[in-house]
């Protein structure tokens, strides 16, 4: 779904024309980042570069558009020439996709006229938003499931179809092995998922019918559902169908718990199958889970192999937003010196300067500590520079990562950190210092600002 | 934004191929409702039907659809021809939008063949789930306002795009007065409303340089926003700049107030604005306010005249989910008898047979209860039926109704309410009740169907 260059806040617009008749050659750099991590977060994964990137590089107005803006009689001819001809020229920092950062930190950073900065607000704030939430809560869920495989089950109660789709590439890069949601499967190559329905099952004369019918289509793939009417007896007839595809020549792949207590149901199941001799059949559990359920029901020794994680990811229940803001923090002329400007409002003080991520190791590759610092004093500080250009003078740098490269950055990134960072309950509180610069410059604004007002 | 139909979970495509195998001239009805209210909720208000309708009666499989579930190797090339000439034929009925309704009410139901049925599952639970939560969340909001407008400005932090625009649609059927979503005015005749960013007014030398630029360009339409160094001297430059415009005719429409206390800091403002015979100017309050903020707001007296909401509305914070379901209700052949039928799952028990809702109401026209009917004795028990057929045999029945008449219905329909229902923090439960028959028919069937396992 490519984005409409209309679909942003009417301020960008009316502020972009006050900035095309008064700061016309204005060039400022705006910092994306989230200002506080939601509660009982101590990571965020960063994800959405990708669409951000289509988006700057592709944004155009059109004439239909340009239209719509006359009929709101409130830009001048002038400016809306100006947006018949738009197109960003500047240039785009973003940390790349899969990477854990925390409060403060800026993940995008654009630096362009002032007017073209602006009017990417909107669209940089919700792209970064969805996909950046999705993957930090579906990172959660990986962490918590351990060995097991986790899928997307999401489609039906995420916020559109948008989010549907967003949900399931967050929710792959964050370590996720499939979803169920095939056009997101069509679309970024992840694999397809599905089971069955209690629907399904319930229009047949009985469940063990409904079994056979599905199971003699797709006879290596079937995962059935059990707990329509009673789990125990459902068992019984995938057990019974299972031994079916044996003389076949087929395996039933899985079964499928989708209600009751989860635990003590597959250890149920794992005993009747394997009694059975059925020790390869597969079990998923699925219905209401998260990282907390997961925990839970793993802690209890559950013999699960998989589990489908559907509302509580594809909505991230717990932080349904992030704190993502977009903030000014330098201005300066085409040619002339750059100023380091910074927010004032009570509670709501930003970071000003243009600014890099550094994330300090130790000689094993460990991570001890991430330093925000100014862009000028980044090497003398050292570290790995988080933020990469990816859009100089309007055009992209290099490709992008696919999809499964940050799959796997994510994994090694991750080993990298205190274990303690990824406890599902984790209190652990990753260092980010401030460079005494930048320390420096923060005092100095906030000294000769308030004059300002 | 057209709906991809390869969005929905694989496994309404692999149940679709069953029953195409086994079922093909099956028939059935599917129920779409919302199992629970979300925890602190006394209702819901009904959207989606446009959406729905619109997807319905559209839905084709493209040749590259079908080509990509080709690769899959899990359909026969017989469905697959099925599927290069689907449409859906069968009947949709739906509560009109702007329909309160309550935890159990079926608000969509489906009668068809069992395989388009179940291939709408997906989009219809997406698409209702979220135009009606945000517009069950934005409801509570514009009541608790009471005479005050509402605006929406939740595009930045909504789940994505096609979320943020179904946010402002939501929204303004609720009763909100306009939208910041550029691209939701165009699609939706909303109103579209903008103030002015902090960055904007840090980007010039001083805060009354920047009011006045932006003033001197849309002098009848400035809401000033005053509060990014400090906000008394923010209203100070306010009122200069209102004196400014005056003398060239204009009026200043506004002062923004977006951090701080906000009902202390708007009796400032107005006690500062009235002195200087500034009375007009409106006040605008915005920052994280949601139905219970605005409450508390108002309870102080505090002369706001017009607020902003944003993501606490736009994700419904307090409930990012509704407990949306679609199950089958009855199943039967295409000239034969059908047959009802229910789900027995521990805690998830459905509701069997084709069902209608009908609304009690006493001489006055209040409100007094709703049943939950069998459509065969619907008209022995009288009570206004909610389920309107909208799609029959495929075509629709009749134009949907414009947005202002969806908006105007919600706010005459609640005042036919109990009051008591409309408190943001209700605690009042309306009745629902089953009909004789209703309840006959779901003990006849636990009894029957366990035997089905």
């Amino acid at each position: 779904m490519k984005p409409h260059s209309l679909l942003v806040d009417l301020y960008e617009l009316t502020m972009a024309q006050a900035y095309f008749n008064y700061h016309k050659d204005t060039v400022a750099t705006f910092d994306l980042f989230v200002r506080q991590l939601p509660a009982g977060r101590s990571f965020l994964l960063f994800a959405g570069t990708e669409d951000v990137v289509s988006y700057v590089k592709n944004l155009r107005f059109g004439l239909s558009d340009i239209a719509f803006l006359k009929r709101q009689q409130l830009f001048t001819p002038a400016f809306l020439r100006y947006l018949k001809d738009f197109k960003f020229r500047g240039d785009l920092w973003a940390m790349p996709e899969g990477t854990v950062f925390f409060a403060g930190e800026p993940v995008l950073r654009v630096t362009s006229s002032i007017i073209e900065g602006q009017i990417l607000e909107s669209n940089l704030l919700n792209t970064v938003n969805l996909a950046t939430m999705i993957a930090s809560k579906a990172v959660r869920v990986v962490l918590a499931a351990g060995n097991c495989g986790v899928f997307d089950f999401s489609l039906r109660r995420t916020h559109g179809q948008d989010a549907a789709i967003k949900a399931a590439r967050s929710s792959y890069l964050a370590g996720f092995s499939g979803t169920s949601n095939v056009r997101a499967a069509q679309l970024y190559g992840i694999p397809a998922v599905g089971t069955m329905a209690h629907s399904f099952i319930m229009s047949f004369k009985s469940e063990l019918h409904s079994f056979r019918a599905y199971s003699s289509i797709f006879p290596g793939r079937s995962i059935l559902l059990v707990d329509t009417y009673d789990t125990r007896n459902g068992i019984k007839n995938a057990i019974y169908i299972g031994k079916e595809l044996e003389k076949r020549g087929y395996r039933l792949l899985g079964i499928r718990l989708d209600s009751g207590d989860i635990a003590s149901l597959a250890r149920l199941a794992r005993r009747m199958l394997d009694r059975e001799g059925l020790t390869y059949v597969k079990i998923f559990a699925s219905g209401n889970l998260d990282e907390f359920k997961i925990t839970q029901i793993l802690s209890k020794n559950a013999p699960v192999d998989n589990f489908g994680v559907g509302t509580k990811m594809g909505v991230s229940v717990d932080a349904p937003y992030l704190d993502v803001i977009y903030k000014i923090s330098e201005v300066g002329s085409r040619q002339g010196k750059f100023l380091p400007t910074m927010k004032l409002s009570a509670g709501k003080v930003t970071y000003p300067g243009r600014k890099q991520v550094v994330r300090i190791s130790d000689k094993k590759g460990r991570y001890l500590r991430d330093a925000l610092v100014l862009e000028k004093e980044r090497v003398a500080i050292g570290g790995k520079p988080l933020l990469e250009k990816v859009i100089s003078r309007g055009c992209l740098c290099s490709a992008m990562p696919s999809l499964r490269t940050v799959r796997r950055y994510v994994q090694t990134q991750l080993a990298r950190f205190p274990e303690a960072l990824t406890y599902p309950r984790s209190r652990y509180t990753y260092p980010v210092v401030l460079s005494r610069e930048l320390k420096r410059l923060m005092s100095y604004l906030q000294l000769h600002l308030s004059e300002h007002s």
